[in-house]
């Protein structure tokens, strides 16, 4: 049995917010004024500093990259004691990702960043070969390279790392429907969820991202924190159907769900 | 055996980055220059006409809430034929999440929004508790929620939810350790990823939202369509552990896990 005002008293913030609601503090229909919308602070002054202690994660975001490519591992590496997750681009300022849907943040520009620990590349559509062909972008992600602890990549973000040469002669993977790729970049396409050679590690598409941050957090501390973070975004994965990778899946299926993305991309 | 070069030549998007890329365009090392960043230009000016035959999908942001509980949804659920996802908030512009690490941005104002088809609200830290006794807010979901096809919540936004007084007598649930909130607003706790009371589907903690948005697209589509949309996703996941839930956890690691939260959200 879960006691969550036994939660509240040893201070934790769920269960603050729960003993918040517990002693009446909200009631339906109750009036009040929310704050001014907070500004934006970003807190990272101790972002560059190797010796703040901190693990410094940096998700690249482009224009045109997959929302939940990133906020997947975010949502699971910002519990890792210490880490310091930080969304960068090539200019700073609202990303717009691959549907023109949703827009992100990213609070740095690459120079700004000089050097991280864990390094994340998401995926994304067409803006995907964009990135795949900035210059810049790819310099940056070597020098990152260089002296990361660790080097990742979620769906076809594997093939911005590709092109910048990371992979050569290495196991990886990718999206499901890019995998024939990764051969162009002298990688070894190789099946799994996440794909861990030397360094570097690889995760299938989009929500595979979350799968391969629990493996990471493991490796940045141990079994039991991740654990813990697994229970922290409540990860007991039930889908209504198993239909996930195209092995469960027949041609007319694997057809269709390339149309949604297309289609979703053009509204 | 997956044929991305027939995919391809369909003209799907993922294809034809997958034909670009194997045409040679990309190469490690090639030089190029990004385009300027794309200017975020909502594409939403049908998004309040019935007519229009977009399937009107609001996600409810506010300072403090919990980027995966909108994300993953949004990622699904952009994929329901005719769907348009907006972000909403009391105020537009940039949202910071509840680790103050990363910020989405809102597209529209609450009272820019006349009606919506799905009305989803996710969790969130002590901003979640600003939100639940904001009376905008709360009159706002009231309104919406007379001409909804579905209500929806994940995480913790189903004591928003609560708080607006809409889950008085129904089963429902939420994040794991704010169960016995629940009953404050009337509500009964019942288990499960996601809970449907008549028009009304609360989810449980962050990534429950995934599986709830699946169930979701088949009620507004069929199973076809949100199988496809899993696959779109490559959602067949795979933890490294198996501690997603309080009940598959001791009582130390679900401390850690609330730590962790309370941790991510100091730093």
């Amino acid at each position: 049995m879960i006691d969550e005002r036994g939660e509240g008293r040893r201070g934790v913030l769920k269960g603050a917010v729960v003993a918040a609601v517990g002693a009446g503090l909200l009631a339906a229909g109750s009036s009040g004024t929310a704050g001014a919308a907070e500004e934006w602070k970003p807190r990272a002054a101790d972002h560059d500093d190797p010796a703040s202690g901190r693990v410094r994660v940096a998700v690249l975001l482009y224009q045109g990259v997959t929302a939940l490519d990133a906020i997947g591992p975010y949502e699971v590496l910002c519990r890792v004691p210490g880490a310091r997750v930080s969304m960068v681009a090539r200019r700073a300022g609202r990303i717009l990702t691959d549907t023109g849907q949703v827009a992100l943040i990213a609070e740095r520009s690459l120079r700004e960043v000089r050097g991280v620990d864990v390094l994340l590349v998401p995926g994304g559509g067409p803006g995907m070969v964009t990135a795949s062909r900035d210059a810049e972008t790819l310099d940056w992600i070597r020098r990152m390279h260089r002296t990361t602890t660790w080097t990742t990549s979620v769906c076809t973000g594997s093939l911005i790392l590709g092109a910048a040469g990371l992979l050569r002669g290495l196991p990886a993977t990718t999206y499901w429907a890019s995998r024939g790729q990764l051969a162009t970049f002298g990688a070894v396409y190789t099946p799994g969820r996440f794909v861990e050679a030397g360094k570097i590690i690889t995760a299938a598409g989009v929500s595979a991202g979350i799968d391969m941050a629990l493996h990471l957090t493991s490796r940045l501390t141990n079994d039991r924190v991740a654990q813990a973070a697994q229970l922290a975004v409540e990860y007991d994965p039930d889908p209504p159907y198993d239909t996930g990778s195209p092995e469960k899946a027949d041609a007319e299926l694997r057809a269709l769900a390339l149309k949604l993305i297309e289609d979703s991309a053009a509204r």
